[in-house]
């Protein structure tokens, strides 16, 4: 059951990337984060140009005297600003930050996307097989319709992401497709 | 981090095993909890003598007017009691009702645990690669251990239950092995 | 900001009157339950004829290994029953078990009420200044518009009903009335 | 049930204090506020000195562009920044942004106290009877000890503000007193 809104609104969320990869399994996750930039960055665009809200959920690395600002010239100060910049945050996007695992646990993102009257999410960004499967089924929990590009997310381990990816596609009602088979568009 | 419990003390939680198996995906389900209920009636029976709280965590299947006693006459009734019946509630076991997926979603679990004072949760019963991957992560969240015996969980999916038990060892820190290996006495 | 639901669907709960009257402060409780047991009665009854989905949301009492069926004849075999049987459920009334305080804490109410499509809920019972306080908070937090008839909720101190019913009213939006001045009717 | 932690650890928690004081009620909230500056500077000056935790929690006022830096300076460069400079944040504290309501509805506050070790909140900031009461129902809730200094607190309506108080030391188990007579250190 879709929640009770009409037309559907989507929104997309770029999870995790503000980043320094500065933590263990970095190496593998750096390796996909490369091959799912430009696809991400493509999303970002489209949905930029079509008024999709863009939302930014990211880990605060526990570090609860920072606030989001800090963590992003963090990531852009740090050695690895060439995954970051790309799909950095505007002066539109929204930013929530979480403790940890999936987007909604302990945020307040189900109240902003209830604010934008929110239907459906665009799930890009990583790790495909734990923040953005957690994620995925917290979204699907809630009524919400989950879309994830299958592309444009990162994982470390390939086996579990193509596990995650089918444990969402079947378990979860979501649409899992390449990015530019998804609608993005409002 | 684990709660703040010394020592740890451990509950067995058995997982959507009241059921009437008439839904879609029942075949390839019930093959699987035939072999899964040996495995199965043993941590039951070990928790039982070693005085370990045995917690039924059940989905209603949206029957809102009936109680957890109906439940399970109903699916003692059906034509596939011999699936319920090894494993069914006793006089000492607690009773959760929960709506759908993981067994702390909208469920009066926490609480529960929370005046049991207990730290650690072996999970069995069903669907490995559903409910039991999500009340892995949920409790792995609540920073409670999660100890998963491989042989007493059942599956409607082969390669995502392996996938399933994959993740939850390596990325929710639970322990997965077979059940005679694990720790169940209190 | 109301839930998206159109047009308006109305649920009547009736809050923590499946009880023993055995526990400390039962005495002044059950002086206001005599007094708002009529309008609840008339309350149930409109429901009913107009085909209103009644919620019973219940404490427990600790009692995992009861099922409501169990706290329904608990209740009606005590000494106070005659608090009891006026309203209790019939066979269509659906019923919800929580652990402590809000209705919503820790129960699938949301889940169900999702599922009810219900947008605006009618909430009678006790405690006016503990539990139907909470629960109207946590109504009001949800985007459910409430409604409290003021003579169908009981309580245990006066001075504390009334200054809930007005922080119900001018806080969190709920609509306070008599019971009969109220809609029930779908 | 206090959690199980000992010994007892305390935070202070300063409530929705970084405010521009622009919205209805303003006027007779920031004559409360006046009044009770100097007792939560104290309380702040005591958490500081002896080590405990000072975290702020805070309406992000549906900015969900800004992050806290940018709240707290919008608070100091408005016309009522005498009522934000004495308890302004300092490079120690700890900053929760919240959506509404309660300190824990949709916050990660419950795990960052879960990290601290935290087993005891003393309360201070606004509004008595609306978020400071709510915060303290959810700590209850939770079974963290509450202390709530009622000179340090400030409300809109003196009426309900009182009967938040006798609710919060009546029903949820908080010890009220003056700040001066709450133990603040750790």
């Amino acid at each position: 059951m879709a929640r009770h809104t009409s037309p559907r609104v989507t929104a997309l969320v770029v999870i995790d990337m503000i980043n320094t990869y500065d933590h263990p399994d970095a190496e593998p996750l750096m390796a996909s984060v490369r091959r799912a930039l430009p696809a991400m960055v493509g999303l970002i665009d489209r949905a930029r140009r079509a008024g999709v809200p863009v939302l930014y959920v990211n880990d605060n690395f526990g570090r609860w005297r920072s606030h989001h600002g800090e963590l992003i010239d963090r990531a852009l100060d740090g050695p690895h600003a060439d995954l970051v910049t790309p799909v950095r945050p505007d002066d539109d996007s929204l930013f929530v930050v979480k403790a940890r695992h999936s987007i909604f646990y302990q945020t307040p993102l189900d109240h902003l996307l209830s604010e934008l009257g929110v239907s459906r999410l665009v799930l890009c960004g990583q790790v495909t097989e734990q923040c953005v499967l957690y994620s995925a089924l917290d979204a699907h929990i809630r009524h919400l319709e989950v879309a994830v590009p299958r592309d444009a997310v990162a994982h470390i381990h390939p086996g579990l992401a193509e596990a995650a990816l089918e444990m969402m596609e079947r378990n979860m009602g979501a649409e899992v497709a390449d990015a530019r088979a998804l609608s993005c568009d409002g």
